[in-house]
């Protein structure tokens, strides 16, 4: 069994990181952060009691085994909601009212129809959990009209269950975290490559179900592109999808439940294509004058070639705070703007791709960044641990992301970023806006901000206030309200206002015909 | 405006082909074809009166212009059905049945919506028609229900609505022919590289509405992949999508428009990637020993590159009769398969591409066939004018399609091809069923059949039992019903087979949420 993450925090207890006294003074210095804002003890958090009843609790213990049943404190405790910032400064104040009343962990595909046979019929709320990584309320159900609510916690569910070497085509089941899954595919050769910041945590199935994106997607492809089957529990039963990668049998149902959160069924197998594990990687760093034309840069490479498998790009401020290298923070930059460049596969691609983006890097005006590409890999998994620290320090520290067309990349990053600036300043707390490229396509671009700001005497509401205006930055200027990090209940207002009342009622009317008593995770994904 | 095509058969009548009395010989010889079954003379044709009312042919005449509703037999006709083998031996018998009562040419998105309102509320059926090229009785709705029957043909939207050079994405509307839209983009030096054997009348909203994927897919992509925006008219109002190439904002709706086949609503605007026109296009022929070694190359090479723009393998049947070069039809070939291997851009990128990818079909013992790139790039778009002429010398002509993963491709192939065989030739017309590979992707790759008999006295019944037939096969071994063709009413038994009971009931929801009435082409799709 793999170990659970940290109550108040990101990722494993032991890997916690401190701030040194230099950072502290930074914080000090730009933030104005003065009075550390620590997490109340782990002794004095309150539970109220499982309201599960005992009927129910029964018929779970009869479907997945009375041993799979918990209604512990402990386990509670780390069922409670995702890793969002919001969801860490409640739980780190002691909040627990969204504490589930118990958490099942069913070991088959029957098992999870029969928690759904059983919650519908007991009016049990069921949250489906991956990793627990959820950073936008991913885990945070609507309890009005429910009984109880039960976290359906898939770890049992942790086989790789066919590997087509042909097809290069693997099944895995959903609670496989990222580096099992890797584990597990490595000793026949092979990887997904799909390696987003959450890596070590997430889940198959949290991927799939979020329509995750990696690292390294300019080379792999998102989580989503690389789905071919999919195998899904609903209320009302089985639908298994995916005879072919592509076809032209109506609709593309794959994608209804890609991106469905746990809220249209639970997935209980992914079908999902793999690459021979590259011999070689390597990771370098550029430094661009201008995030402007270090863009430019991206754009041309991923337009027309040769696309490295990782392309990243942070802006000037992002840069200069070294955030691509959050093991030097403060350590000051060489001005401009760093982007990455990684490349994986054999040694004769690696070399082929490499000298050609190199090329291209160089014609606008790049310049190599020895160390950074190693820093860079380093780091990759750190920044969550890094976001602790910053709380446990009294800043406020938050991510958000978003994407759209490359001609319109320049205004959402000035709308979004301004925005920012605009409402924690009206707010008294100056932060600092810093922003990369993360994931780039042929005819557009996620943008990823990290925010850190003082907390103000009321931090939940301080952030609620920024997130809504850059949300609203983002709509207004034509982004979508998230890129990778999913819907949950933070972008459901939003993502209405997106796709608009029509289709939020298809969405209802899928969720109604798979779900009817609408027990799957309820306000997550749409009202 | 563009020419209408023939009544009776493909494509524009001044293009019709004939076939040469060595033919006729192979045709008697091969497959017994005797006497020639020749259409009814276009005068023979009999039209019942249109039974659509006054009141609504006034409301849809408000609609969208007095000029641009038509109930002329002429018009009627020409929008009768598709163009699949059983769509033509109906019509050139003169079942007249399926004619619509109306036809209607709206010039605008809000005029679109305005015909599905009168619609709605006069209880007529709307049938989107964009090319007319259907394969799969996408043209041929329920008419039990309605009070009358009318095609929206969307001819008068054509315009090229945006060029965004930047994010490289085109806006076109949906009555835009193959042709048309590729001036319009060379015209400022893109492509959309989309390129299905109908090109050259099937249109940008029939490719989306049906999933088309061109001749050239390895290189551009499906044209579903290649949709990164739409816009849709429905009887509820207008959905709007596609803020980014990609997205973690929920399901990924444009995948539930991108092939609803108007069953949906109608697409009015398609948001497209381009490309740069390419500068080099060159197409090449290579000999194999055998499919199966043939398509351990074409994995190969999608699996692990380089990647020809077009890459397509002849089964050593379809080699032998040549169809490959149907003006060299019945010339016989060398043995083995013949694979069509292309290349299009840059010459560097194809120089390069071109010298990677020839090695690996040496590697599997591939020798230049010199003629027949060039060949097969002349006859690219001739195949079902082809299939008139044998329509017309009493031969029952028609293709089908499939797809499944590279593992399961042989057995697929075993499969139809012996349900194809066993079935006709049970009915007394043992048939010549060709193959290819038309499409790969780097988990698999889609079939092509052609098959060819001597039409029995009821020929549409004589295909409807091979049809079923194969397309049971089809499911057994694991293939979806369509690779390209769309679902229609033809496939729509076996869709609902393919996918389960939910996920139709999955597909009914969407329907009933956007279309409550069930005006938009009932029958197709769905039941």
């Amino acid at each position: 069994m793999p170990i659970d993450m940290s109550w108040s925090g990101w990722g494993d207890p032991a890997e916690a990181t401190a701030l040194g006294p230099e950072v502290r003074e930074l914080l000090r210095q730009a933030l104005g952060v003065t009075a550390a804002t620590p997490a109340v003890a782990r002794e004095d958090l309150h539970l109220r009691d499982s309201r599960l009843g005992d009927d129910a609790r029964e018929r779970l213990a009869a479907a997945v085994g009375g041993e799979h049943v918990r209604t512990d404190d402990e386990t509670r405790v780390l069922h409670t909601r995702g890793k969002s910032t919001p969801d860490l400064l409640r739980i780190r104040s002691g909040q627990l009212d969204d504490a589930p009343d118990a958490v099942a962990l069913p070991g088959s595909h029957d098992e999870v129809l029969e928690v759904l046979r059983v919650c519908t019929e007991a009016r049990v709320a069921v949250v489906p959990f991956g990793g627990g990584t959820s950073v936008v309320g991913g885990l945070e159900p609507r309890r009005e009209g429910f009984a109880a609510v039960v976290v359906l916690d898939l770890r049992r569910l942790d086989r790789l269950v066919d590997l087509d070497e042909v097809s290069r085509v693997a099944t895995l089941e959903p609670g496989l975290r990222g580096p099992d899954a890797e584990a597990l595919l490595g000793e026949r050769g092979f990887t997904i490559g799909h390696h987003p910041q959450s890596f070590e945590f997430a889940t198959i199935g949290g991927f799939a179900a979020a329509r995750s994106s990696g690292q390294a997607s300019a080379g792999y492809g998102r989580f989503d592109e690389r789905v071919v089957g999919l195998r899904v529990a609903t209320p009302r039963g089985t639908i298994e999808l995916g005879r072919a990668p592509k076809s032209a049998a109506g609709p593309d149902l794959r994608q209804l439940f890609l991106g469905s959160e746990g809220a249209f069924g639970v997935i209980t197998a992914v079908r999902v294509e793999v690459r021979p594990a590259p011999a070689v990687r390597v990771y370098e760093g550029w430094r661009l004058e201008s995030f402007t034309r270090g863009a430019r840069a991206l754009r041309r490479l991923v337009q027309d070639g040769p696309v490295p498998t990782v392309l990243r790009l942070s802006d000037e401020a992002e840069t200069a705070l070294n955030l691509a290298r959050p093991s030097e923070l403060g350590a000051g930059g060489g001005g401009g703007c760093l982007a990455i460049t990684g490349y994986e596969g054999t040694a004769e691609d690696v070399e082929a791709r490499r000298a050609g983006a190199s090329a291209v890097m160089r014609e606008f005006g790049g310049e190599p960044d020895t160390d950074a590409g190693e820093s860079w890999e380093q780091g990759r998994y750190r920044g969550p641990y890094l976001r602790d620290a910053l709380l446990d320090a009294g800043a406020l520290a938050e991510t958000l992301e978003t994407a759209t067309f490359w001609s319109g990349i320049d205004r959402l990053y000035e709308a979004v970023g301004g925005a920012l600036r605009e409402t924690l300043t009206g707010l008294g707390t100056p932060p600092v806006v810093l922003c990369h490229i993360s994931h780039v396509y042929r005819s557009g671009a996620s943008l990823y901000f990290t925010v850190g700001a003082a907390q103000s005497g009321d931090p939940l509401a301080q952030w609620r206030t920024a997130k809504a205006a850059a949300g609203d930055a983002i709509l207004a200027a034509g982004g979508s309200i998230t890129h990778h990090h999913g819907v949950g209940v933070d972008h459901r207002e939003h993502l209405a206002r997106q796709i608009g009342p029509l289709a939020v009622d298809v969405l209802r009317a899928v969720k109604a015909t798979v779900d009817p008593d609408g027990i799957l995770n309820p306000g997550v994904l749409i009202g």
